[in-house]
């Protein structure tokens, strides 16, 4: 039942993680109400944001949940139920921004963009023109087509309308260019299973400006409901990050624990070196796949996430199969989740601990997989090709 | 910053436990839409019903969150909001059922015990000939006060009025008798840190009777905002448990994987045994602290629970002080949560993995501190009632 | 197969230990030729000397094998064969040295203690009148009966006639004090699965005088056979402390890890505070075991060891029933070993990370195992002693 | 000073292992005179007889040491001392052998191939028609220099000229055919790192014949010294085997635990399998440095490990340099042992858990760092060859 451990998780979360951030979770003594367990709370809170470019003290949660929680609780605490929201999505976590929105009673337009493209900075800014929005909430990177969007000016052009902008960095937190106070970005959140590297079941949201304090400071207020109200959470996470004991609902210990561990690591790698890593290792990637013949989803290398990978199958092969045959040879890879790129596409994530090895088995375990199902590929053509990306950056 | 692990967690929850369910969280290749990973969830959905005496094949949902959590969805997914909800509140749990049911908009009434006590079925069998209720809602075990409600008899007068019972095993289940099926509870929900020995952050819940069927059929589709939405989760968990891949939002993987490590633990000792072990080991650790002089808050020994003891600290002392000074003897006890009990007295959780040795530990550091404190208390008092207790227990 | 986790394991070796040293064995990567395992190796033997008080720079090794290892390796790497040597013998394992030395040919001359007592200083004295010894061979606690030699003492008489002091510290380092270097204790040697916290594998020896490195030089050279011969692992271990690599047997890369990270807990508890609390919890358990009535085997409170204590069994008490007896109850204590002792006692060990806890559990489980088995214990009356000592201890 | 966990160890022992096997040593019970740990050694005692190809109940040992400690308890327990022994040898190990021999004081006559060769059947007929040997001490797999002798063919040799074979299977057991009882090879013996899984620290023996038998029950009983009395030893092994407790010097437990939980994991893998695949990768791996233009060491494909693999560097190539930045590029190869082979030459380990993924990662980074430091390597190149071998090798 138990999976092989000498598996690479190529999946966008949980993502290949190193054993170093998961040993502490092996023991029996961490108490939600002990001060050791608070202080290890605090130091998590004040790293995260760090790892976002939040300033100190501002709102900043690590709770139990999912990043989809994260991206509800952002919402609801900082926007007014009915009030009208703009969604720029670019695929399946883009309509999961809608469906979250609408299920809680807000006004909801969507803007769309074909399937590995983004919507312009024209369409946003032209729909801005026509209406006042609340609040405009979108996607770091689409997981679902592997497609990052232009934070920094998406918040030029919030902060020009005065809408709030909430991004999901769930695939993109500790992987992609991210200052969330310094940009304007208002709100962020994330969670742990991604570029955080920490298995899943935590929620993280930081308010990152002045602006989000003030729609934080009011709409949290009425936030209808128990375990989503952030305020009440805030005390808690105050009093962690002062050495002193709240309780509201028990935190996920063990979790937490790893998540400091894990953020610890990042901070020691650099924000800089560890950005620049996986870029680098998703240009091998794409340099990889279109070296043997695959069609990246991503319309452009400027807009292609750093974090996780769409191609299309070549024709005649299913990707179930491919996924099957792929976890035979050790590298899990996923699923499409686009309903446009059903049945003729996969993903790989290729973030958190990822290294050039993964990316190089991960392209030689496809050349494989693909030539032996029937596609037309030549073994090694896109070896050669990504060695060449990793040798002419020095890797 | 990391406790010294020779500390014996002495608080209702997270509990004593044993490595034995931490060590496959080690690992860095669960992921959730892997096969494997949907046949160990089965396994835990399947062993979780098992435990609280569900039958099989009803709804039961295993998702990231808090036990709180796991009581807003519950409520949330089987009464409509507006419904009139009776409370019956034997302490600061009872009165969050109260909150959580306001927060999200019910008619609630409470009928509350004194601290230590619980309501009697005559006063809510008058209440509910008074009024309609939608649903009753309550705690198995308080853990602010140690007090176990008569849930059987509860089933039997919720049926006879037609309110739902929902209730909140959240320290009882695996510890306190519970077949929930058999007894027409309807609703009963959990969280995994308390007698499930898993690390927190898993909201567990199951349907186990007709009506709860019906009543979340109806209430499930109506559910407001997305995350509490078990409805979506339903197919999840049915996917899971047929072997199949479903996705809503990502599961918390390493803890699930550790929870079905400790239900196979928890059904190999047998339920039968883990209750009678569980009531041995409180009555043991009750007559140690009444033996030393301390009153124990549960009003008698029918009602105190298995999982829990609540007790008045000797004139003069001060529980966080208590507390601190256990902590220095390796024995972690808890503040008192009810408003009623704050500053004069003391919570000892024994749940999970406890055992003889953690009850008579405990018992031993409390007359030290004690007397240390200036209590008076006679070194031993408690310690050969508890010896006496547990030779007649055969332990 | 696997035992249950949550049992105290009171036997002398593998000891009572704390899962924080284990935890980084749990690595796929160590790897006895890279820097990474060179440094740590390197810190563990300057480490290890600062436990047991050698000087800098001194021989000294940790290789992969048993404390009777160590004990081989270390007279035949410092006595010429065929040389006369006195064993000052005190029980099972100072015949131990016996049967090593006789069978590496040396001439052997025993003088043995009453069980329960230790060879007196003028009894050596006398011996080393009449003849010459190159060596002394003794062990600082004598693990069969729980007694402690007055190493101290003997390292004046053995420089007073130039005899080499070879002290088998197994049962003893960090737990006993002990400076070898001051004392003039020529040879030291242990086990990892001690006091020193690690799971069993590695023998660690150090020369500490400049009499040892003398004799060393001289017999280590003619050392017959391959593994023993210290004189070419000592060039490994001088190349892992100056952060170099070198090879001439495999290491136990993950006990080396173990060790270091257990003699860094040790160093930081320090070594004056961890000797005080071995010698409370010994006083305390022998308070604790008279207070029941039973008989220690020891002759008396000045030479019991803080690590070890054998006890008689009451009559009509089986040693193996009370074992597997004590055992059900969590508490692991160890069978006589001496020959003189064999069926009317038992042994408990008390080192490593023992705590008060660990020593009311056993003494609490011995009463009420002893009752169950018909001896006339009265409950309690154990506890309240050890309870008493504990409390003028300010433990 | 932690090495980074997600590098790949190609050297030749430690090797590529899984978390898997290491899981159960983070446990804080495991003592040596339990049942438990009596019925988990006699698992592997048991299951490590299957691996070599013993038959049932013949001697076998597991003892706290390193694989050099094997060799060593193996000779002086079968040869009595004086007696000529036949080394055939193929590099540092196979002069190990002789010194190892020479300093136990045997009359030791060493037959020696080209570095990469190994002795001719022939060359060691002509030997043994010489003179009388009473024993032929051999490695099955040279680690130096990566050849494989044909112990199948020696055994016949062996049993013809009535000499005892004792065969080091350090890098060969459980990777390469071998059935010990079966082919007439009277001593195995191994260590835990190599393709066992294991972490370093337990020498492992079998008797596999009569000849064995007898050999050791002559031999055995006057070995001088005492912890490589593997008679005193063989008492504890049997107790071991029949769920009895015995004691003779403290084994490694915590090491027997995850050796038996590895030898589960390779018996469920089977043998056939298992060497299969070494083979393959071992193929594939030569296919690729061949194609990017390294001559390996081993002189032929039919005398090539299925283990370790010596090639020669390039011009220009110094391997310490190689192996430091190969590090960089979290691969561990290993330096050359062989005195002929210094300066020129390096080693990878593919042995244990070692999948496709690792010699593909292997060779790219080979590819990578040899082209970075100089050589004429054209980048795909190897990893071209690689792939192709693999996809007809059907992996």
């Amino acid at each position: 039942m138990y999976p092989d451990e000498r598996r690479i998780l190529m999946t966008p979360g949980p993502v290949v993680f190193s054993i170093d951030t998961l040993r502490y979770m092996l023991s029996t003594v961490y108490e939600h109400t002990s001060l050791d367990f608070a202080l290890i709370y605090g130091e998590a809170v004040r790293k995260f944001r760090r790892v976002v470019g939040a300033r100190d003290g501002v709102p900043t949660f690590i709770i139990p949940g999912s990043g989809t929680l994260a991206m509800e609780a952002s919402l609801v605490n900082t926007v007014k139920p009915g009030s009208r929201v703009l969604v720029v999505s670019h695929g399946y976590f883009g309509d999961r921004w809608a469906r979250i929105a609408s299920s809680n009673g807000y006004d909801v337009k969507v803007l769309e963009a074909e399937p590995g493209d983004i919507v312009g900075e024209d369409v946003i800014v032209g729909e801005l023109s026509k209406s006042r929005y609340e609040a405009i909430l979108v996607n770091h990177v689409e997981t679902s087509t592997g497609v990052r969007a232009d934070i920094e000016g998406l918040a030029r052009v919030a902060r020009k309308f005065d809408s709030l902008l909430v991004v999901d960095g769930v695939s993109s937190v500790a992987a992609e260019p991210l200052e969330c106070s310094n940009w304007g970005v208002d709100v962020v959140l994330t969670a742990s299973q991604k570029a955080l590297e920490t298995p899943p079941g935590l929620a993280l949201i930081s308010m990152c400006t002045e602006k989000a304090l003030e729609a934080y400071g009011e709409a949290s207020k009425n936030v209808k409901g128990f375990y989503l109200r952030l305020s009440e959470w805030e005390k808690v996470m105050r009093a962690y990050e002062e050495g002193r004991i709240s309780y509201y609902a028990t935190p996920a210990t063990h979790l937490v624990v790893a998540l400091e561990r894990s953020l610890e690591k990042i901070l020691r790698e650099g924000l800089e070196n560890r950005v620049k890593r996986h870029a680098a290792l998703a240009k091998t990637l794409r340099a990889g796949l279109e070296a043997m013949g695959l069609k990246i989803v991503a319309r452009g290398e400027e807009i292609a996430a750093n974090t996780v990978t769409a191609a299309y199958t070549p024709p005649g092969v299913n990707p179930s199969e491919l996924r099957s045959k792929m976890t035979t040879r050790n590298v899990i890879i996923a699923m499409p989740l686009h309903p446009a790129l059903r049945d003729k596409s996969f993903r790989i994530g290729h973030m958190g601990s990822v290294n050039a090895n993964d990316i190089i088995s991960t392209i030689a375990a496809l050349e494989r997989t693909l030539k032996t199902l029937g596609a037309e590929i030549e073994l090694g053509s896109g070896l050669k090709a990504a060695q060449e990306t990793l040798v002419n950056l020095n890797l």
